[in-house]
């Protein structure tokens, strides 16, 4: 380990090599010109040296490919790659989904090397599945299970009796819960927790926030008490490909489990409440919030900071549009937006209104402009 | 440590067996039929084996004791248990209530082995109470205080003199930072930071946010400023029975100290900024944001992904829906939802007015019909 | 490491002294009376002792002095110190900007030992900068290069072939992924993630939620289909003296890198998508969220809770007010506020406006009235 008073000159680790005809066949797509061109990754037209290929799937982007030094390039169907100046190419129909293979093909993967580090901790009852990797201050606790060829990156903590399926890869200071069960080819972002105590306390008598519930806003005289805890004895159950975001947190069940369907997706700073139910094939932007018992149906997508109410069901098929803060049930297939959450169309509609609501307003009502400034000083 | 190429065999940790006469007396509550029935944990109606407590509160969930295995169940006050096809019961009058106590029976806890790990980094000059349990790779600093029974899992950092009462339970990877002080029973779950630096800077000359603040939107010429920080001297104080969710993070204060009321319990990803104070009993659901120098009274309950403005205050008892955006100050008991939050009667009157509203701007305008399209392209 | 059965007896460390004058030159400003004068730190009048300095930069925090005990304070220009009861003062022209340099005087910074503690794991190819402290269970992998006096807290972890400038200081549990890039002076709060990979996902055929975005929120018959990965190739550069928050994350890019201009600050649990360009000077406030491939131009700032959509960009120097959720182009300049966000003095008439709009729609429309309750049922 030196010491080094100039720290900026240790050269980076040497990327893999990989030929254009390889890509192509990994992509299932059309390799032309001169096949042979070895790269080392990919870059933007702009950007890319003669060791890039170029990613130009749109006609927008071949101009860039003239200030660039690419000799190769990925693009659209029909593309005249010669004229681009290009020596060799790819082909794609559908760009975005010729991404999927193209950046599978030429990531490096996170350096976790195989093994065990000699520094974790790992439980003499806990069962390690072979080729796993299991890096620096990992600690795995009494009847944890990992799977097989599981990658699990350095201050990693597994608690007791969970279950982690083979093919796994948890970034570093992944946190699993005791009794947590995940399938198969899991991917967890760095901070993520998957089995943290539910959020659930009662007051021994009805408390003002159950009265304002019940009443729609009104409630009767509010009494003084503190919050008992329920504890969380259910805990959370996940599919096979499930990939959840950096410091996203899904709390366990009440009584029964917590449940992410498989190949659910969930973005950074996620919060997932406890007893929700998650069918499989669902998008979860950054940042949403479902809260306690809320069930969601198969491929549901909510944009950023959506927001679901507790106990309610979303359909099938349902897409919000960032920042939608639904309160209700929601049937399959809708297309919804806004706080409260309405169809897409209507919040567009209301946007719209809302805009030109204040000069309607004063049209209608000119006297009450001047008190209108009192309005504004509290929630009233 | 065993490398086994069927990982998922081993057989979980044995749970603890409890009578029902025994689960009972702890609930406060009247047994019935066979109370010499042991179970090892509860479970929903339809779900629940021989081996289960069946929770079946209200008549509703009645059905599914049929279809389950249960021989015992908590049922409702009244419930006819026989008629059930039971052997034995638990009547309970509020049920919600009832649940606090029974799963703190049934709770095996956290799996933090007693003692101190070998691992762990304790400054000598730290000291740490009687029947402290402390895991792997756990960090403590100079002058930190760690009260008694404390159980402090893996991965925790706590700096120097911070101070962790009496049996503070923190979950894997809590970060509590220099010269916090926390009280009694002290709960904090996976990844969350108390007593990270408070988010204050300044311009050298008013910055354009500052005039836009004073001035309603409206500013002067804009000057190119940088940020200078604003260090923060302050701590964390926290009472009694206080518990935080998964990576939720409260900042120190700039001067005086951030605090957080006795009995608080706040959700996980929780944001709680500098100097802000919180009284006693507060309830804080998942995702809410408190900016800096904001008060809450007591007994206050904010819904998921609330924000409240900084420098204002939110009186006793106040009560807000879900998404709710407090912009200014809150008079006591006042139950609130939107954003801007207003009382919860006029937002939803609000909410209503809102889907009517197209239809009525068209009929009263119809002329602007044409021009709204325009509308939508930019905040303007 | 003693084991106590009184936790609570150990003296704190020692906070250093500082002379009223040296104080003074250090803000730049006038020392008046005794500035002989020692303190040991800072405090509100109210609660300041004989060895604080008492923050009183404002006529109406004078008061506290009387209450107090503070033998020196800070005091706005012009203040009459021996009226306040003062043996010495300092008199400063913009308060919060002495608070910087005042702040920054007194705090005796993060308890990180000089050195390297053995038991950090540091690959023997990655550079550590003279006068760097690398503290416990830290884990550098291989190519990583530290900047000169960098200090790294416990169970920090940076990947492979990262950079991190000089004089960094990264709190207890950061993550910062593969060949991350970081500017001189960064700072990161406890738990925040730099690299994680970013939330690109696609279908083999074209996905509910693209065509709803293109049809707005219309769409033809939907068909099950399953996400794909898109890897993420890219990574994240960040400027000079930037700090980002506790528990923030920041995503990689997918082809080109993620990129934080100089001078940046990020507070707690913001989340930063992949292909995100801040400029510099961007101030972005508790839980904000900017979704991929967004751009900010210089000066942004963006209130708590804001969320921006994905692929726009704001001009430099908006201000937008606390949660606002922008959706499409904001130009350089402009105050917004609101979901959708619109200009703030728009808003503000439009927030007026509703609160009349229910009298006035049951006055244009009372037939209306009976039916509106069905309205709310659910999204529609």
């Amino acid at each position: 380990m030196p010491s080094d008073p100039t720290p900026h000159s240790a050269p980076p680790t040497a990327p893999a090599r990989h030929r254009l005809a390889d890509i192509a066949r990994a992509l299932g797509a059309e390799a032309v010109g001169d096949t042979t061109i070895e790269v080392t990754g990919a870059a933007e037209p702009r950007s890319a040296g003669p060791g890039h290929l170029a990613l130009a799937m749109q006609p927008a982007y071949a101009e860039g490919l003239a200030e660039g030094h690419a000799r190769a390039a990925v693009l659209w169907d029909g593309a005249d790659w010669r004229a681009l100046g290009l020596e060799g190419a790819i082909l794609v129909a559908r760009p975005r989904y010729a991404m999927a293979h193209l950046t599978r093909t030429l990531d490096p993967g996170p350096a976790i090397a195989p093994g065990i580090h000699p520094s974790a901790v790992i439980d003499p009852s806990a069962t390690i599945g072979a080729g796993a990797a299991i890096g620096p201050f990992v600690v795995i606790g009494p009847g944890a299970q990992i799977g097989l060829r599981a990658r699990i990156a350095a201050h990693v903590s597994i608690d007791a009796d969970a279950v982690v399926g083979d093919d796994a890869l948890l970034h570093a200071g992944v946190r699993i819960g005791a009794r947590v069960r995940i399938g198969a080819r899991f991917i967890a972002q760095p901070g993520a927790v998957v089995g943290a105590d539910g959020f659930s306390f009662v007051t021994p008598q009805k408390s003002g926030a159950e009265e304002a519930r019940e009443a729609v806003g009104q409630r009767g005289t509010v009494t003084a008490q503190s919050w008992v805890r329920i504890h969380s004895l259910g805990a959370v159950v996940i599919g096979e490909d499930v990939e959840i975001g950096a410091n996203t947190t899904i709390d366990r069940g009440t009584i029964r489990d917590t449940e992410i369907g498989a190949r659910c997706k969930l973005d950074n700073l996620v919060h997932v409440g406890h007893n929700v139910v998650l069918g499989r094939d669902c998008l979860l932007c950054g940042q949403v919030g479902i809260a306690g018992s809320a069930r969601l149906g198969d491929r549901v997508v909510l944009g950023g900071q959506c927001g679901v109410n507790d106990n309610i069901f979303i359909g099938d098929d349902v897409v919000a549009g960032g920042a939608s803060k639904i309160f209700t049930k929601v049937p399959a297939g809708r297309v919804i937006l806004g706080n409260p959450a309405v169809k897409m169309e209507t919040q567009i509609e209301i946007n719209k209104a809302l805009r030109r609501l204040p000069r309607l307003m004063q049209r209608l009502d000119p006297r009450r402009k001047s008190v209108s400034n009192s309005d504004e000083t509290a929630p009233e």
